[in-house]
């Protein structure tokens, strides 16, 4: 289990990558380790790294894999994310891919072989760090792919495939040609190091899997049945299932911020990952989640934090959670959404915040566990309806999974009854013949959601318009 | 009169503003003074020094005002231009005026109060130099305000000149505050010169006056009525009256790269600047002119040169002319309009042209000219009908003085006609009856329009949609 916080740097917030500054980086990298964090998610921005379609900055790249040292230098691995793309309510978009050079950022041929080039250059910049964590394509991507972004680049689920898999296999590329370099150039390493396309790093804490290439989407592709990317491309893409956990999608309004539906969000959002995945071993990551002040109080963020991270503990299969952010935004930047300045479990000048001390200590409690526990996983699952009873596509699904949707109600209703307090999982109803997978997981009942349930719709709010 | 430059880095075009190299620059500024060149003009880019609304990179700062004593070591004065903004097809709009972000640039009040700022700190930043030339608010800043745009911030004409006011009021803040700060901090100067609001600055050629702010457009403000950014803007704010000359226009097309009509263009810009000015004193500055490939095939190139800088001399109140560009585009870099490839005086490797060596031969000859010529201004006007019978404005001026229009054709009739050569000047028909200014103008003969003219009526090209 993988305990880790994004990384907002505290001067300058991401601005700072062009006035890198490795001293106040590390100040902020060994403050993160002081919380027994095992990781940080960093964050590049994308036309500061790739201004011109043709022209990616070494120095830049040089940037980041500095980094990644100074991360590994408190005993921090890390995971890069390249298209960024949007972070906290702000799109950074570079100029070749905007107004007089806008072209569809995921299906025009020349900005996604760019797009691939970039993911490939900053793959193989950090390729062979011993303590890099993975890649991301890049933030929540997908809010660019539909409404309500306010310029979005349309494209259907198919399109969507073919981009994620393009960018999945240009991370990959990069980090075989990086380890590859490095090893070439390491006299120490035997030519079958060289050739082995997958790249197996140590960390300090033992031998581990290469890095993992993953792909993060905000919660529309769970929730929001107009969103191109879905839950296929979060299951079918890289090496683990990514979650965002964001309780102003409507959960912490329907439920309180302290209520069932709120706590158990990330929980809920991991077991609804894990109903996707085709391999039952699949990991799930919630790599990110947070108390957002617009919704939760902030002496209710220490135990929303604790209570949301002992609920994920309870799933299975889970990679990690990081925990969004390390430090509050600085209040003389401007324009930011009122809660993303407190987001932070240190203040912007440093001092742990109570969300941060309950992080620490659960972070340190359960870091030890064995990652792959014998605990059995919940033997309940709750049956979603992706299909119709002739078999074809069920459209409807994702809302039924938002906050207050039918199955969103019914599997927390049955989660609050479960007297082991853990949430039940969630299988497919177009899987529920493969006797084989359902024995993979663990699942003993399968339970239908029930006809006569109460249900409230709310609308899943846009992190970018949240007030 | 003056001779310069439009410097175009020849490394990473102007995404070298994010790795910073004085060596380069120094390289590129020490070719252009081998031309004989007194001045450039240089484009820090917005995001870049203002990535947040509230964040101004001191470190930013510093790199232009290093150009600014880089180019003084060579001899060169310096143009700085603020909001950039738009540059050779690319926008580059902060993160915090687009997508969800985006607010009117020219009217929401935080946006103007910020960009404000920014202007501000910028012309601070250079104030104590003594060869800055000037400030401009920023390259054809009007491009953002109407159609074609691809999202123009649509503005009323009273709302540019608010605009506009309070950012050359910002620009010329930023001057008195910066000379009174060096000053300050000089123990020589005395109390006198820290309190002057108007800065003077001695240059290495002898006293001048202190820097020029100025208001650059696009032609669109001399010849598409719809465009809310106009001749009066470019006449009523600042110290100068700016043209940018581009025969992309339409020009070239109708009268060919080496006809009249392409070759006096910019003399024609400049005596319609002179027209519009309500200071016969107040200097025109022909900003902007290079010789596109797109419509000058480069064998004309130092043909249209030439020609078009000895038809510029033979205007009146002239302040000097600055050349696009110095250095072409590498063509490593992706997406530039084909002709943005090759304005360079110099290769992208730095090898002179023949644009060049005409460029420098003009320069060298003409620069030693009075810069208060004793030769009389042309004698004849032309009459430009902005006003109807009555007195009202008349929709329809700006049309006409396009290329191709009434007025642009019957004012090339009258030039190729004059025994001397050069061009008649323009008088507004609402300023016919003031002849204190006509006599301050030199102005003898008022000549109308023949009522029997044949025109081609072209449309003009937006310089981010040419071919």
């Amino acid at each position: 289990m993988r305990f880790g916080v994004n990384y907002t740097p505290s001067v300058g917030w991401f601005h700072s990558w062009l006035d890198f500054s490795a001293s106040d980086t590390a100040r902020d990298l060994e403050a993160i380790a002081s919380l027994g964090a095992d990781h940080v998610r960093i964050f590049p921005l994308w036309p500061v790294v790739q201004p011109n379609r043709t022209l990616i900055r070494p120095s830049a790249l040089q940037d980041v894999a500095t980094v990644v040292d100074l991360a590994g230098s408190f005993g921090l691995d890390v995971n890069v994310d390249a298209l960024q793309g949007h972070l906290s309510s702000f799109d950074f978009v570079p100029s070749w891919l905007d107004s007089w050079h806008r072209r569809n950022m995921f299906t025009d041929p020349d900005v996604v072989a760019s797009t691939a080039a970039y993911v490939r250059a900053l793959a193989a910049a950090v390729a062979d760090k011993p303590n890099l964590l993975g890649i991301t394509i890049g933030n929540e991507v997908n809010q660019f792919a539909h409404a309500p972004h306010p310029a979005p680049h349309d494209i259907t689920a198919e399109q969507g495939h073919v981009w994620a898999a393009a960018m999945v296999a240009a991370a990959r590329d990069g980090l075989s040609a990086g380890s590859a370099a490095s090893a070439a150039s390491s006299a120490s390493v035997g030519l079958e190091a060289r050739l082995d396309p997958a790249p197996s790093v140590a960390s300090g804490t033992g031998s581990r899997p290469g890095p993992l290439v993953t792909v993060a989407q905000y919660d529309a592709a769970w929730y929001d049945d107009a969103q191109p990317f879905g839950p296929e491309h979060a299951a079918d893409h890289g090496d683990a299932t990514v979650t965002h956990s964001w309780v102003f999608n409507g959960s912490a309004a329907l439920h309180g911020a302290l209520g069932a539906g709120s706590v158990r969000h990330g929980e809920y959002l991991l077991q609804l990952a894990a109903a996707w995945n085709r391999d039952p071993a699949r990991p799930n990551w919630l790599q990110e989640v947070g108390a957002p002040t617009n919704v939760v109080d902030p002496v209710d963020a220490a135990a929303f934090t604790e209570q949301t991270i002992r609920h994920v503990l309870s799933a299975q299969q889970v990679l990690g959670v990081t925990w969004w952010c390390s430090h509050d935004v600085a209040r003389s930047l401007a324009d930011f959404p009122e809660l993303e300045y407190d987001l932070g479990l240190f203040t912007n000048d440093g001092r742990l915040k109570p969300a941060g001390q309950a992080f620490s200590a659960v972070a340190r409690a359960e870091s030890v566990r064995d990652p792959s526990p014998s605990a059995a996983p919940p033997a309940t699952a709750l049956v979603l309806d992706d299909v119709l009873p002739d078999g074809a596509v069920r459209h409807g699904t994702r809302a039924d999974c938002a906050p207050g949707g039918r199955f969103a109600a019914a599997w927390l209703a049955l989660a609050e009854a479960e007297p082991d307090g853990r949430g039940p999982q969630v299988v497919l109803r177009s899987r529920l013949s493969d006797t084989a997978l359902l024995a993979a997981r663990g699942i003993e009942h399968c339970v239908d959601v029930p006809s006569d349930l109460d249900t409230t719709t709310v609308r899943v709010a846009h992190p970018a318009t949240t007030p």
